[in-house]
């Protein structure tokens, strides 16, 4: 059923002869399927095809935009099992994730699909004070979106990217994850089925496999793409948004790049609800195997023996969950040598970890302990480790709390427990948390981002590679478009939006 | 009266021993006032100021930032003609076009107060599905401002990007613009003495000289520099933007970096109006000497006896307009070069130009005229003359026209003159058009922006380097804000405006 094929506009295309395979982590073995990786051809075509598709894509009126964002979630539904199945082939993932993940995947497609019926997203302004100009956003253009290793659906293929960039009448060029290219390959198939069906350009969308960094590279220089959309690690983000920067017209790179996600703890919390909290924490660092970017890294509380029976606990809590395959086995590798490089540094100490783990690519939970002092001194602390790992970070007051808040890189979220009567006088962590942050959340957990208006999915650098915008909600919309003003322009040439 | 010093948040600060001058473009003198280059411990120091600044500025309730800008336009009318005199000595334009641009400032200061008199500007989303999630725009850091060299006031020191960004709770640091230094200084202490008598902290502004690069260079790299807005030439923007890549923390950078402005001409609208259209655009070549980003300086009409009529016609007005001085003997020497450069390209004829001037530094206008083909071939005939020039292109049919328009490079504006008969049929161009400008303009032209919520000044790239943004009107704060989202966070803790 899987062909392994590129899919170029409406034609599936096998140009190259270099081939790979995805992975089944919990058997460790390759999955059968060979995948093709995209000829530089096949790349040129895919682009050309967008350019030309732009021209008439973007004047598609909304409800026709609408109709095929959800076509697509129609048709990813109608892939039924064999779409939950390869997931669960290519992730290692329960059955119960892959469900949860497409339902996700196919509520932003909706959502999407419903903030465009309408032209208010366009943020249409009606009169100038002269009364001759007028304003609306347009969409900027082919954008090539790379999807994440952790979510094959709801940050792929079509991930909110894509949703997002197709919403607003841009063509979508994805460069696939190699890790689950067949289940890409699923849902590529899904949108093409829908943009048939619903009358839509070809090169609105194509589908492009690739296992190296070829293809992400010429795709990115290709002077038909006019921005680009990523999930994924700090390097991998980091090296787009630097081709990007030398082309000869520099582009938009919108890259979400991961975080540690600090939750600050008080004393009063503790002292009122530590099990409560271990349980919670115990949870939130090994969901989904630790393998979200909102996992909670880096756990900061007051040197204290409260502290130490928390600590203690949450070890113990942590401990006892059961080890669980990881996404593939670079993934696991890299978790295990991160894991290690952190805990060997100086001062710091093992807290308690699970047993090792009987099954192949399984990850083993571990709390580590250090000093604030040791953490302010050596940022190697301040890395991310991929997978479900935590670090309590024990600060001697609050000045020393404040400069290891202001010290920690940008973050995709962070977060307070605290109690009511700590409210009065918890202003400063608040104040200098939120500089470094594009979420804080209050008396639960960071795992978990609501698709909504008010979401935040984004931060300071290097949460994101520009914190002006989200990836999630709505408003995610907003890196792929530009505001057109129109002055004097005759009513019968106007959007129709723009007139009267 | 001018002190020649940099100003480091509220002290005068001259520390190092390399200055310089303005010059008087007029009388073909150097201004007597000695021009003291920052140095890079004032640098540092303009920059820890202001990253400390924020700290308080960024929570200054809406109402006192206001109370702040109106004080810088109270201010700066109250340096009365010691700004304008010093205005015109430095730039060679008259005082009238002074106090126009005087008065447009004070309009763009007043508008940002006005803006953020309320909180709506920053979106505030109240309520999440959920109920739990609400959201805001927070500013994102001490920004540095590059001033233009043909607007002294309005694109300078305390111009749009100052206004914007300190509207929305950044602290500014100006390089101040080499040419105008003593006009830079007077408006920095406008901006330091409202920032005293309204109570502002200390870095909220500094104002930093330098008639080279360095300066620039470094305040770009400073760690505590968040983003970066400019405004100038095409070479100028790129190398600041590369800069700003090349961070351990890239930073947006809005550089504003002109265009040619293309003009397309109906056969209809020349039967009609010949005379009207020639003298229309004879002013708007020559308007501010031809010294604004939105200067006409490509004009595409078909291939016709009528067409050289209108050309014809043009170019005797254009004779007939009085030279006059330009900002300074190197922009002179830049003009008369690319001038002559684009018109010693082949098939480029000269149609008419004025009469060699007499006085020192005057631009003597010209028209050249080359034929589509030429210009599809020949990317140097693309290059902005920045001065009183302006190129016909002939096109032979609208096959060519469209092409011509697809190839040329992203515009602040684009214009089309036409005839109400034309609607019908014009469809293609105005697409195709809207595609490479920020704005498109009918049956005027494209010199004068209005101070607008309607209004992008700004466009594909190079005419500024994120065609997302506007650098003119209320909507150029969003250059300096960025979304948070407050998650389960208690009433009390919440920004006022999120409560409830």
């Amino acid at each position: 059923m899987i062909k392994g094929k590129n899919i170029v506009g409406y034609s599936e295309s096998a140009l190259g002869s270099t081939t790979f395979k995805t992975f089944n982590p919990k058997e460790n073995v390759a999955n059968d399927a060979i995948i093709f990786e995209a000829t530089a051809e096949e790349i040129d075509r895919a682009c050309n095809l967008a350019s030309k598709a732009f021209k008439i894509y973007r004047n598609t009126p909304g409800i026709k935009r609408a109709a095929f964002l959800n076509a697509i979630a129609d048709e990813i539904l109608a892939l039924g099992n064999n779409l939950l199945d390869c997931y669960v082939l290519e992730s290692g993932l329960p059955k119960g994730r892959a469900e949860g993940e497409r339902e996700r995947t196919i509520g932003q497609l909706r959502m999407f699909a419903k903030l465009v019926e309408t032209e208010d997203w366009r943020e249409p302004s009606h009169k100038s004070e002269g009364g001759s100009t007028k304003k609306m956003l347009i969409p900027i253009g082919p954008i090539a979106v790379f999807g994440a290793s952790n979510f094959p659906l709801a940050y792929s293929t079509a991930g909110g990217d894509t949703a997002s960039a197709l919403a607003a009448g841009n063509p979508v060029i994805v460069k696939s994850h190699p890790m689950h290219a067949q289940t890409g390959e699923l849902i590529a198939s899904a949108i093409v089925n829908a943009a048939h069906k619903t009358g839509m350009p070809e090169g609105v969308f194509s589908n492009l496999n690739s296992n190296g960094i070829e293809v992400g590279t010429q795709l990115v220089l290709n002077p038909n793409i006019k921005a680009v959309g990523f999930t994924g690690s700090l390097n991998g983000g980091r090296a787009l948004y630097d081709l990007a920067a030398t082309r000869e017209e520099p582009i938009p790179v919108f890259a979400e790049m991961g975080s540690i996600n600090p939750v600050v703890i008080t004393q009063k919390a503790l002292q009122t609800r530590t099990p409560e909290i271990a349980n919670m924490y115990a949870d939130s660092i090994t969901m989904g195997v630790g393998q979200f970017c909102t996992n909670p890294g880096l756990i900061i509380v007051l040197e204290s023996d409260l502290t130490n029976s928390f600590v203690e606990l949450l070890g113990e809590k942590l401990a006892k969950i059961p080890s669980f395959c990881m996404l593939h086995p670079n993934i696991h590798r890299e978790y295990t040598s991160n894991k290690n490089l952190l805990s060997s540094q100086e001062t710091v100490i093992l807290v308690n970890e699970a047993e090792p783990p009987t099954k192949t690519n399984a990850a083993q939970a571990r709390l580590v302990m250090t000093k604030g002092s040791s953490f302010l001194k050596n940022i190697t602390l301040h890395q991310e480790v991929f997978g479900p790992f935590s670090m309590v970070v024990q600060y001697k007051d609050e000045d020393q709390l404040i400069r290891i808040i202001e010290k920690i890189e940008g973050q995709l979220t962070g977060t307070i427990i605290a109690e009511k009567s700590d409210y009065a006088n918890i202003s400063p962590v608040f104040e200098a948390l939120q500089e470094r942050v594009g979420r804080v959340v209050f008396n639960g957990v960071p795992t978990g981002v609501e698709v909504c208006d008010a979401m935040t999915h984004g931060g300071p650098y290097p949460a994101s590679s520009d914190s002006r915008f989200t990836a999630v909600g709505p408003n995610a919309i907003r890196r792929w478009v530009r505001p057109i003003s129109y002055q004097n322009v005759p009513e019968i040439l106007l959007p129709e939006i723009l007139r009267g």
